[in-house]
């Protein structure tokens, strides 16, 4: 039987999602996940996630799958609470359901949206949020605003995709990106120095949010402009970018979407839920 | 001459603000403070702070005084960014100022805000709050506020007072006490399960607000009532309160003026800013 889980994490103890097989292996979340699965039951349990978060990234809503030999005891365990009760308390099991046998975290994803935080106040990062904001400098939010647009929709994105991990196709279709100044840190007012990407697509390539959060600061320097997107776009080459990479630890994988939301129906994967 | 410095810390890796006079001693952050300023000035320089934080409590704004010798080189330093370049991560100095030499970070404070988090869903912490609020179960917002009005006022808090720390007198006076859902986390709707309390007043007892957060919380959960504030004051003995002490971890100070802001006047302390 297939249960799906979806975890969040604070990934900045740890090397990123993906195990790494070798001897004296890094802390990964995959690693930790698969440590308390063999906690429980005894036995080496593949899990399989919708992304490989980078090291020092985090998630709230990573969602997934493993297959468990299908016995009554298993069937009746309640996976949220005894994945918890074995997990370190940096990842946490938010949800676990009984799938179908189909169901898989990665190829079934309809949509997954991340987020990625800016701090722009220049004098000092709080310490709250060293290992969650990139202390990039003061952004002009209006200026990134309309760089936006220019990315929406179904484009070639090679030249936001770092080398590393080949797929067939670099074409992919963002839904939504939207930046907004988030009221988290009200207690430095009148302005919160916080901006919040949030980045909506039916698939992601490697370290894609990484660099249009980049090339989006760029944008809010003043070091480039929304004509330069276009541009950027049709050379579908990383070096056309004018920034680096964003550090991971500003991004975050808020939620993985399997509902077929568009046409107002349920999720077809999900048998039962674990309370 | 004198400088005032507000702190903002992140108090999971330290055993509380107060330096521990003793061989071999555990991470303060007094303790880290003056390490910074003995690298800065290669003498020995003690920093007097507003309030002595617990163990693992934070703040986003607590206050410090310090005394160095008035030379050219010290009274041009920017003192903000000189200690930000050798502090540790955690600890950051958010503003610095040269102040009158009468000034005392302590003494001289009109009053203080102390903010305690709980979490009060029942099923995960979100690893991200994992060192900053209590996971105290659910909550009944509307009796907690109903409750918080006896509180309120000129009172002898010796109820909520932990033994330890000896003062001439256990009246203090409560300017404000406000519970409110924040919005942080809004990637979890419709309800925030973040219940924020903030508490202002002229002066704190030991573990006062940590006594507060845990009468509130045993309101919340239908264990006391509103009438129980009256009687549990007037007893004067931490035995009437019905509840453990709460978590410090939850625990933030988040404000300390010296402001007479009751008057419209500014801060008589303050002779420079540094930028």
């Amino acid at each position: 039987m297939r249960v799906k889980i979806t975890l969040a994490y604070d990934g900045t103890n740890y090397r990123g999602w993906q195990i790494q097989e070798k001897p004296d292996p890094p802390p990964t979340i995959q690693g930790a996940v698969e440590t308390a699965l063999f906690t429980l039951l005894r036995t080496k349990t593949r899990i399989f996630g919708a992304g490989r978060t980078d090291s020092g990234a985090h998630a709230h809503g990573q969602v997934a799958h493993f297959d468990v030999e299908e016995r009554p005891r298993l069937k009746a365990l309640d996976w949220r609470k005894a994945l918890n009760a074995v997990l370190p308390y940096d990842i946490r099991v938010i949800s676990a359901h009984l799938a179908s046998d189909t169901f898989n975290a990665r190829n079934d994803a309809l949509f997954k949206t991340y987020t990625y935080q800016f701090w722009t106040e220049t004098t000092f990062t709080p310490p709250f949020l060293r290992n969650y904001a990139w202390a990039c400098g003061s952004l002009d939010a209006q200026a990134i605003r309309m760089a936006i647009p220019c990315l929406i929709g179904k484009h070639d994105f090679a030249s936001f995709k770092n080398a590393g991990t080949e797929t067939k196709s670099t074409e992919r279709e963002i839904f939504d990106i939207a930046l907004r100044e988030t009221t988290q840190f009200a207690f430095y007012p009148p302005h919160s120095p916080i901006l919040l990407l949030s980045v909506t697509a039916n698939g992601f390539l490697k370290q894609m949010v990484r660099n249009i959060a980049g090339f989006l600061a760029a944008v809010g320097a003043g070091k480039a402009d929304a004509a330069d997107a276009a541009k950027i776009l049709s050379k579908k080459d990383r070096r056309a970018l004018p920034n680096a990479t964003a550090p991971a630890h500003g991004l975050t994988l808020a939620h993985v979407s399997y509902e077929s939301w568009r046409f107002g129906g349920g999720d077809p994967y999900l048998l039962k839920r674990y309370h």
